[in-house]
């Protein structure tokens, strides 16, 4: 492990940001790539992140009363093209499997980019009655929509997701259903995935081929570039009317079902890494991290090293009791500063040092990996070291949190006009948020795009301001819009 | 809901076994089929059901020292062929991806039938020392292979599962890792799924297309007919050496890694329906029911509804807050006798009734889903509720094993010869186990499957036995297998 850790060195993430997140992800063993064009490989400490992710937001999904099911893979080619605009989303970017069996296949199936089609094929057939409605299914799977331009976690040929799907009775019914899951996975992501968000509704141009409406929660990149962290669509009876899914109104009328459909995917691994990481490497949220804490015993005489390996032993033990993901290091042959670097690169949140002197004092070392310099260490006693530690992991989550908003905030602009938004956009890589007023016309967004490659990220709800002037042609604007560029 | 539950009528389990299997599925709302051919959908009673054994399953298989990690569903068709007999194996089974992104693929990928190609293609660069073994994965994914006969659960294109992958410096830890999971998969099926199980060495015919050896556990359906339940393999060498997957061993010298495999899936929840199920419908063991208890309140007149239902609902808090999954049918124009069907449908483990005399007597009835007539029935005091169904669950759980135990010992025969094997397994049905004396030539165990329809099923481990002879060609045999006809 040892030889192979010295052997890849890691691009500083000031000098070259996409060098550095590759090469933090292959170093710090989350993910590799495969044999398989566009295709990857999650490795345990990479999956395990996405595992305590998963947990949690499958527990807050189940609490909105949505229930887990299991959808077929492979979907008829012809499903997709019932709906017009979900085709022609979808069909440059689909698998297709031509042969089952050792036979060419009558139709050929496709790999399922997205599930809204063959989940509205059953939904037809379970759906009679209003007593059937709300019906809210969610499923955890993998999908596969063929990319040629490709990046570990953020844009892959296959990744994992969750996709939601429900039918209601009532338009209004849907669209609260819609923004009561936006609103879960803003909260999710802020509290849990410590990454401050921009919450609002797609343009027409960005929006869900299918959907009448996407709400998106987006997040800001260490290098200025937005992510889109997680979509919920107002489906409308885009699909209902395609699909026939229908059910018996109180009058024995029936009605077409209202829809929404929600996702998000691996694609959050990529925004951890880079909503926190550094130079020295990755810096994961205690609430995912697969290990909280590292133990590092430390001692030169071998007499020495009996009586820190046991205290080391016990603070273990007390960290695993206290119920935090803890990792003694206990590696011979391995120099302290080594092991250091190590795990911050791996991104645990707190280091404990443990020498003799300390061992002598019945004292340990916490090294903060939200920290630099000698603000990063604190003492605590061996006694007492689960509580220390349990309390200072919430603060790291915190301060995760609140330095990820300053650096959002920093870079976000409100400018004046046209010019300052190109001035602001200018140059290669990313440059924050622009918040401005646009009229809603999709050649003044397209104008933005082509001009200054920020997209429209989102358009805030219920906003409350006075009507402006477009950023772009200057006519009356009711919202102002979120612009960056955009991963 | 009710409409469509009348309209389905289950035919009796004594009648027709098979019939009555798809019935219950369909009827309890388990699965259903799907447009495409061979896949089903998972619905989410039956999918909790999954959830909660693959919970329990990954929490044992983390122990053991294995980490989840998650690797491509596509695999270049170049890699199955690397390895002979697991290509001849499985290219009959394959769907085969020709078109992605609108274009023909340069090279078909295969959608992932199982993974020991890809991941040996990631093991070889990721193993280079001893010190990186052993090395211990597992997946849990959808795999897909082509099926022409299907049936719910039990045989499906798609299916889900977790397939372990383990490599070792070398043999004797590889064989040791390979009969550990058998032993994690035994304890797990016999403690948690209540199903008792035979547990051996497969013949060389019914051996994974790659493996040195093959390890399963086997249950008795309640037809007569055996299903395995679980697989774990031991493929020496034949894997690691077309993939070169190699490790410098404590002298510098390159070896061959020994590798493992295993995997259960979702047919698991076929073995569960099919060991446990009654004319009644579903019997579902308490450790993985979505619904372990529910609480049907009684009444006929409208002033006893509100006592009834406030005791109803103290109840159902009493039984949450002791961590019991539990539900109250307070469904309105519906008998209590067809909520008692109903349920029993479903199989939920514990029905309590409470009516207007029992609030008045502060107490419940508990009916029991795996007894039948008066023994079912008990009376427990309001107040200690929680706890009397807890200790009742627990007793149902052993109950169904001892059951499914007794059912399967009642038609294990050890026949005195070929002509007794034959009568046993004569008939359309299955015939349960038979337990004879085998030298281990194939010509035999081919001349029962022709003639009897039963196959080898498992070789117990271990067997402390004199020799005996082969109840097919009596010449000397070391030991006795298990025959049954099979899924």
């Amino acid at each position: 492990m040892a030889e192979k850790i010295d052997e890849k060195k890691v691009t500083p993430r000031s000098q070259d940001f996409a060098a550095w997140y590759n090469d933090i992800i292959l170093r710090a063993e989350l993910a590799d790539y495969s044999p398989v064009r566009g295709c990857m490989v999650f490795r345990p400490d990479g999956f395990a992140i996405w595992e305590a992710l998963r947990d949690e937001l499958d527990r807050r999904l189940k609490a909105t009363g949505a229930r887990n099911a299991y959808f077929p893979i492979l979907i008829p080619q012809s499903f997709l093209q019932k709906e017009t605009e979900h085709v022609e989303g979808f069909a440059p970017e689909l698998a297709v499997v031509t042969h089952g069996g050792g036979k060419e296949l009558e139709e050929p199936l496709v790999v399922r980019p997205t599930s809204e089609t063959i989940i509205n094929h059953m939904f037809a057939q379970w759906i009679r009655s209003h007593r059937d409605l709300p019906m809210m299914l969610n499923q955890w799977c993998n999908v596969v929509r063929w990319e040629m331009r490709t990046r570990l976690f953020l844009r892959t040929s296959e990744f994992l997701w969750q996709e939601g799907h429900t039918a209601h009775a009532t338009r209004e019914e849907a669209e609260e259903e819609t923004l009561k899951i936006l609103e879960v996975y803003r909260t999710f992501v802020e509290d849990f995935l410590a990454i401050p968000l921009v919450v609002g509704r797609k343009s027409a141009a960005e929006r869900f081929p299918g959907a009448v409406e996407t709400y998106a929660i987006e997040g800001m990149m260490g290098d200025g570039r937005a992510l889109q962290c997680g979509t919920s669509h107002f489906l409308g009876q885009n699909f209902a009317k395609p699909f026939e899914t229908r059910y018996l109104d109180e009058n024995n009328q029936l009605q077409y079902v209202w829809q929404t459909s929600w996702g998000v995917s691996t694609r959050l691994l990529g925004a951890i890494i880079m909503a926190h990481g550094d130079d020295q490497g990755l810096r994961i949220p205690p609430t995912v991290a697969a290990t909280q804490v590292v133990v590092v015993p430390i001692w030169r005489k071998v007499d020495e090293g009996d009586k820190v390996l046991a205290a080391a032993r016990t603070a273990l033990e007390a960290l695993e009791r206290a119920g935090i993901r803890v990792r003694l290091d206990a590696r011979e042959g391995l120099t302290p500063g080594f092991k250091f670097n190590d795990w911050e690169m791996r991104g645990v949140a707190i280091r404990i040092e443990i020498g003799p002197r300390d061992v002598a004092a019945g004292e340990a070392v916490l090294a903060r990996r939200d920290m630099k310099g000698p603000e990063a260490k604190s003492k605590a006693s061996l006694a007492s070291i689960a509580e220390n530690a349990k309390s200072l992991l919430d603060e790291i989550q915190r301060s995760l949190y609140a330095q990820a908003k300053a650096a959002r905030d920093a870079t976000t602009r409100e400018p004046a006009d046209y010019a300052a938004l190109r001035e602001q956009m200018a140059g290669e890589g990313g440059a924050g948020f622009a918040i401005a007023y646009w009229c809603g016309n999709p050649a003044c967004e397209t104008k933005i795009r082509e001009e200054t490659k920020a997209s429209c990220r989102a358009i805030p709800l219920n906003q409350k301001i006075a009507p402006g002037k477009c950023i772009v042609c200057g006519e009356s604007a009711d919202e102002r819009a979120y612009f960056a560029k955009a991963y």
